[in-house]
């Protein structure tokens, strides 16, 4: 009943076999290998067409790294006030930015709008030099919410930072998640929707350590080696990596582990459902938001299972726990099977 | 006949097994899994003593965020002019310092004496603020040029390190091969030379990606779980970084490898000088840099010798290579087979 | 009839007759001087204890300075929504701290209370590396809004930045005209209230170029002089810096040229008030808000008066000015004269 | 007798009376005033062409902001072993532009040349991530050994800088100085020489406080207003720093002062030969390192002359101190007058 987050399993075996296969012989250091330069190839081939990609450390670098690539003095970039690289990452897009300050847009459920970000960019006029200039806009596929921007949402959100001239960055650490709950192509999530640059995210949905910055917008993507070396995030080895990747993308496993990791989700909000409970907000990726009895939460805890509570001081007030409630988390991923689930919900009593 | 880098080859089977072995359940994300916590305790027993241990992706951000420990506005490092901080970390310790100076202090094969220490030192006096002042030492452990500091050595670049209250860092992206050849224990090599803080590298000598920043100076590893997270150098599945050195550390298999490949260079060296050829410099750890006739080298290449050239114009005298002659690198590993090194020197013909 | 701002004028005259006395002979550069020495002593006396000063190029490069000696890697400094530091600084204060983040603070009128201090301290919990860590709080001492803290408030919050064990810091470009309007000493205002730094500002008061940094907290200010070095902001010349403080605080004229400013605005908010107009919020320094009919501020500017709109949409519902209302920010300053405030008044019709 | 550097004198009278005189009525702040645009017209009669001109608080500043405009993440600079920026400036470069490295070209007497700055450069071939790349070069005019660059020698410069395709930057901290001993324009020793940015500085020859970055690469100057005031360096009241550039420009006073300068020198070093004693290198500005016996010098310093001891183990074997011997540096500067000259050179006794 491990429901903590997607990053307490180990790889997937198709990830873990590739990376036992590569593991002979010589090969280039620094990404020089051929195996690295065969995951480009399969980048090209899911995205449908030339992007540039570099595989890092991290999602917090990779996240970072992007948004330095299109850094100014005094840029603002603009996120959901609960994102990643607002709230997770101490600060690595600040430093690796050379200061640009991150603007917390407001929205529900981890969702910006339009309307909220046109809102908070506007405090920004171009042309006032104290108040720094836009650079860079960020959302988050799938949320931190759980929830997934569908393709017309995405695409308003461009036309936003278009108006502004900044680029459109995505946060895909669970990019395989909301893509299946879309069921759309990468390319149409990405930059047939406006996304400039993306942050690959594959550790979440079944590698070890196998994140990667991806751009569509190959101008910026120059001297990107560079920010990548100055930050200490390029892998001498990087085979093993490269052979993560190729394990993940074999075969559509990637869309299998993901499109599970969803279906274990829906599952236990169902079942959470039936017995009573409510979510904080829809269920479309592989995050589980319930609002439940304080007293169930301890039940839970108490007979093993594993998620934790989450802020929920920011819902709507019509979903907001009440004083004896508490919003809790729930994550699923490749390794979460039914039986996990039902043993959960087999403990979940109804509120009393 | 490949002696290309001792990054080139994969994982040491030691080392893929523990990585296999450890992946399966679940463990908490980012370094509060109980492997973290051991493979911490096997660094404790190793150093004979409590050290501070932090995993990091890369030797380049082990050594800057070392530094970045101990950086100061208008800060001033010395370290050798060849060393790998100065010359091929493409200014990361300068970016993760907040503008750090790197000063070149010279020397022959990679190694810093106290007179040319002290010397570059001087140009730095308390209390100049338009020069910067003093911050820290960093020598490298074994050296660029596969030279090996005695412990009398470390402690006199030590003596003048503290003369001047700064601390002292090791560079020990090739600390086993180092060790091997001295014979001596971690501790002796280290806080008892009077190391204040060491990158622990193990990706060279066997591992896929394993490095650490180890402290013995405790109060100065305060926070640096901030810089570290700061610089997106925090794994989420940091357990498949400690497994690697749980497999790395068992049954002394670390010693095992480097003492290999320090072997395997000993016989090269004893080959090319049977031969007739010559080395830059004294082989004391995994690196031989025989130099050669130019024409030598490429008969080398020609037959699928595997080595580089190598910048020696600041060699001695005595040593720097004539106009027809050529430096060149050669690094063992611990998949470097005896087989190998035969190949090459058959292939080797006397220069004529 | 210019209120745009308080540094459109020049220097007032006692400041300018200084910067002339004292451009004869030859003194040492870099803070050297004898004036720059006498001029620090000044600041002992005026703060009734031994503080460390340090004169720099403006308010921006004084606060971010400030803080900058405070910063730690993923550090958060609280800070009014309003305040000078987060939104008028094109992020000097991230730049100068390698990317702290400022985490805006509501409040009315340009004040954080004790409570929404706190609130926002909360969502950063000790040993959360994610988040970052708690590092500074800043308050404006006259705020944004030409309010004052009182010397309780300036407590209150000073011991909920010390409950977290963070510095005050007050960003006092305003220093002057909150001290007239409190009637306390300076050391009242700031140390013996828990002021750990403050930004002295002299340039807006009666200066052209006269900004220091003022630690209480000696132990803080150990090497502050590499971050000012550091940042350019060292003069050369400081002897036209000090003269101008010479001038500045000599005979009182600083309290007398701030006093003047202050009751120059309360005569333009009483006139306002007298015409059927509001302000925003009580005139507690030299900084008056009206809200007026958009036609009342057409026919202003027709008429030659300087003055600026402001954006007024946070303010209390009860406040905040209704669609044909507009709010304005009106500033004094030491040459200001009632003349200018009468010619205001008779040009202000009441809104029809 | 004060010969101890141009920047212990005060304003010259023509500056300090434009200041004077510019201290009435209002004008926008933040170089919105109509001052500060005509010293920008100024500025492009001098220039012969369209310049782009940011006035900054020091030269520091002014340096820094300069590289900062062409940096790049892993960029590497090169300027003389002794120039400013690499020895006096406390990492402000580095800081300014996010860690770039800073790599001592040598030279006699402070200047660089062709070969020593092409041999430098091809330590760093292009696109060898691990070096960093190539970003600019700066070069100081007048040097720091008070030597001049003639304009072959920096259209040699610009040619091997263009051959890597990075910008030549200038320090002209001494600028009218060179251009009182050359003779020819402004637009001469910069642009047609290939020059692409210029640190401007007036502070030593007569001001208070002027120091200005001015690009004749126009395209660079883009958004570096963005970039001087995050680093705190946009003065509110930037009337009093055009003032001064006023008041040095008009009627040719800043070619008087700075021809003033150099005369003294020269005057100075005649004088020196005369009684024996030798200078270093050739007096060019307005600076004169002579090399006396130590008790000469401790006769002079005895009699009240401010003069200092100057490096000279990098001079020429020939021209080195021996070991009664030392090196002097002295500076003169508007303020300096022949009597002064007289005095000094009265009080040198020969050496004995």
């Amino acid at each position: 009943m491990n429901f903590a987050s997607d990053n307490w399993a180990g790889a997937a075996p198709a990830v873990m076999s590739a990376l036992t296969r590569h593991n002979t012989g010589y090969a280039p250091a620094y990404t020089s290998d051929p195996l690295t330069e065969s995951v480009a190839q399969t980048f090209n081939e899911i995205f449908e067409r030339d992007v540039a990609v570099f595989q890092v450390a991290t999602g917090t670098a990779a996240n970072a790294l992007a948004l330095a690539a299109y850094a100014k003095p005094g840029g603002v970039v603009f996120c959901h006030r609960d994102s990643h690289v607002q709230v997770d990452e101490c600060n690595c897009p600040e430093f690796m930015t050379g200061g640009n300050k991150l603007v917390s847009v407001p929205g529900d459920f981890g969702k910006m709008t339009p309307d909220s970000l046109r809102s908070s960019m506007s405090a920004f006029p171009d042309g006032v030099v104290h108040h720094g200039r836009v650079a860079a806009v960020s959302l988050t596929q799938a949320t931190e919410w759980g929830t997934v921007y569908t393709l017309d949402e995405i695409a308003a959100l461009k036309e936003v930072a278009a108006s502004r001239d900044v680029p459109l960055h995505m946060d895909g650490a669970r990019f395989a998640n909301a893509l299946s709950t879309l069921g759309c192509s990468p390319a149409d999530m990405t930059w047939r929707a406006g996304v400039d640059v993306l942050s690959f995210g594959a550790t979440k949905n079944g590698c070890w350590c196998a994140e990667a910055v991806v751009f569509f917008d190959l101008k910026a993507a120059e001297g990107f080696e560079y920010l990548r070396k100055r930050g200490g995030h390029l892998f001498s080895k990087n085979r093993f990596s490269a052979a993560q990747f190729e394990g993940y993308f074999e075969d559509g496993n990637w869309l299998g582990t993901a499109a599970h990791a969803n279906a274990m989700a829906l599952l236990l909000a169902e079942g959470i459902r039936a017995a009573g409970g409510r979510t904080a907000c829809p269920v479309e990726a592989n995050e589980v938001f319930p609002i439940l009895k304080r007293s169930q939460f301890e039940q839970l805890q108490a007979a093993g299972a594993k998620l934790y509570e989450w802020p929920g001081g920011d819902l709507p007030d019509s979903i907001r726990p009440s004083d004896d409630e508490v919003c809790l988390r729930m994550v699923t991923c490749f390794a979460t099977t039914s039986e996990d689930v039902d043993a959960f919900l087999n403990t979940l009593k109804p509120a009393t």
